[in-house]
């Protein structure tokens, strides 16, 4: 056999498994979790309850709900060797590292002794995730210990608050709320896949959200939204951005927040985050950013073809939230937590360990040599 | 569609890929590592050498390995951060936890800024992974803070000198010089698997071991012979051995150690472990544990033509030379790290997003039902 280079092929059109939480790209363009669209989720329900349907398996009434959202925000707290992790970890940290950090430290403090434990664990981990990333950055940066354990209404309004050390504004919550309904789950994505793959072997759900966390850190997955805001940052005008993005396609550089490896027409989440960009930019006198971003979508597809996807008037409305742009990913990890539990949870139920073949490329059966005789 | 069960197929027999660095299984119990056979390993290298040959391509020249040796014992030295979060883990904790969240730590610390920079992160996690488990085991079980700073010459020796205060003796060292080039590496292993998944979205190398430390952290797969010295450790005499094996059998218990996803005659790690379990059967003067082994091996065989595989020797092996239970796990994790390391490097080479398909089984279009409406 010749050697060849080894290749992976991502196994791309590949079937993996079945579920019962998503659908992706149905007749190119729809989003469904359990069967509900997101754009009815993303209008009327709030991120818990989306949460809670991704968790248990359906809309929760008034009263389940409420009791749901009490149970959360009664879970903000941060162990007191959770926090001193946190500090010891340095301000020029990837944010993505604390996190990963952060979710595998409890899983020390409060480990899933059996799966009977899975519901609360995950409850934990939806509820505390802001926590952590929001104690560690204050603290690196700002030099304060936050209190973690505030009582706002919503997941969104908590992270905001305690990031900018007061409580969110209406329109900021309902946003943020918006956007993590929209990033909470989507079918086997590379980190949801990592997630399904380490809770095959039986390992705990710390694990799996670990691994998660590892995977969506990685360029080609979570990181678009922060690429797309560094890239429409440099541009002051829309003329100037679509000289910019012309320069790019001819240049042949890869432009961050454009097309899916699923959906083939439209991104069905870009309309519905893009709406509320727009809203942002109006409420604090924006004349730069969202124009800017309009042309690029504009240029994008008159060009290209290339429509927005959920990650590029992301970059704008978190923005226009004083978020840095260096906590976009650890955002997406504290919505799309439902989603990897929801699936450690299904791999569970109908379980088989995940080990897949490969194709051999390597050299054929090779003569011990005695090292003394190497070259 | 009628809603299905979501079931997983676990990827057995589909190819998610190419390797050039491994076989397993080849006419039924073969192993190579880049074409070398286990036997020539176990038998002829060093782990270092093993190490070098996964990592770097090929089998080095004297100087060569003097040189990688010499760097390794120059990286054994934990940062005061990591440290200092180890000393926050209890003793309860899991010890997977433990390393898994050692080698985040890391991460935060030493991050890999660039792949350029991948030789050194795993050069960096063969030597340290070691110091890890033991600082954080003498800290939270016998309450000292050990230098891991120490120069024994191999680091299965370094290993065992931290983990028992004093150096190893020569068999000890040999015979963990042998088990972890036997544990070294392994296709593609669910653990393994993962660390490329996490791999693909071009996340860094700490992402992706830490991944798939949590990955073989399950019971489907690194636990197997901290489940097989459970088991043995119950049995007096060879008699009893076969009694409880057989009544385990009778009641359909699941006997951990035996039988194998991919081979289908024989382990050719078995044979390679069992001899030097025996010889320090006879080193410490056992009459129990080695004879009760053997025979379930004999009883397992006879009854359901099933081998043992890597782990069931390892068992007494590790208890021989003093190894606590739970710390046998992290052993693995020690000597995985290099085929981890090779795997994300290869998959770095070949790249493609690892973005798999499902299977849809849920539920059709739900129409939307207001909170108040919902039962």
């Amino acid at each position: 056999m010749a050697e060849k280079t080894p290749v992976s092929t991502g196994l791309r059109g590949q079937s993996a498994g079945s579920t019962a939480l998503c659908t992706v790209g149905k007749s190119g363009s729809g989003l469904t979790y359990r069967g509900y669209d997101i754009h009815d989720l993303a209008e009327h329900a709030g991120f818990e309850e989306v949460a809670y349907l991704l968790l248990k398996g359906k809309l929760p009434t008034q009263s389940e709900l409420d009791a749901y959202v009490a149970k959360l925000r009664g879970l903000r707290d941060l162990p007191q060797p959770l926090k001193a992790v946190l500090e010891q970890i340095p301000a020029d940290a990837h944010p993505m590292d604390v996190m990963r950090t952060g979710a595998s430290m409890l899983g020390n403090l409060e480990t899933e002794q059996s799966f009977d434990q899975q519901q609360e664990a995950a409850d934990r981990l939806l509820a505390v995730l802001p926590s952590i990333i929001c104690y560690w950055y204050r603290y690196s940066h700002d030099g304060v210990r936050i209190d973690t354990d505030v009582d706002d209404e919503s997941i969104g309004g908590h992270f905001l608050h305690l990031l900018h050390g007061k409580p969110a504004s209406e329109l900021h919550a309902k946003v943020m709320n918006v956007s993590l309904i929209l990033y909470a789950e989507h079918e086997f994505n590379a980190s949801t896949f990592n997630a399904r793959v380490c809770a095959s072997t039986l390992s705990d759900i710390h694990s799996c959200v670990t691994g998660a966390i590892g995977t969506l850190r990685g360029p080609l997955h979570g990181g678009a939204n922060e690429a797309a805001m560094a890239m429409i940052d440099e541009w002051q005008t829309p003329d100037e951005a679509e000289r910019g993005i012309l320069g790019m396609l001819e240049r042949k550089e890869k432009i961050m927040g454009f097309g899916h490896a699923i959906y083939r027409e439209s991104d069905p989440r870009n309309a519905l985050i893009k709406q509320w960009s727009k809203k942002l930019a109006k409420d604090v006198g924006d004349t730069r950013l969202y124009p800017v971003s309009v042309r690029c979508e504009e240029v994008m597809w008159r060009e290209k073809k290339l429509f927005c996807n959920a990650d590029f008037f992301h970059a704008s409305a978190y923005h226009f939230m004083g978020i840095p742009t260096k906590l976009f990913t650890p955002i997406f990890v504290c919505s799309r937590v439902t989603g990897w539990c929801a699936h450690v949870f299904e791999q569970r139920e109908g379980n088989r360990i995940i080990r897949p073949s490969a194709d051999y490329v390597g050299p054929e059966h090779q003569q011990w040599l005695p090292i003394e005789q190497r070259h």
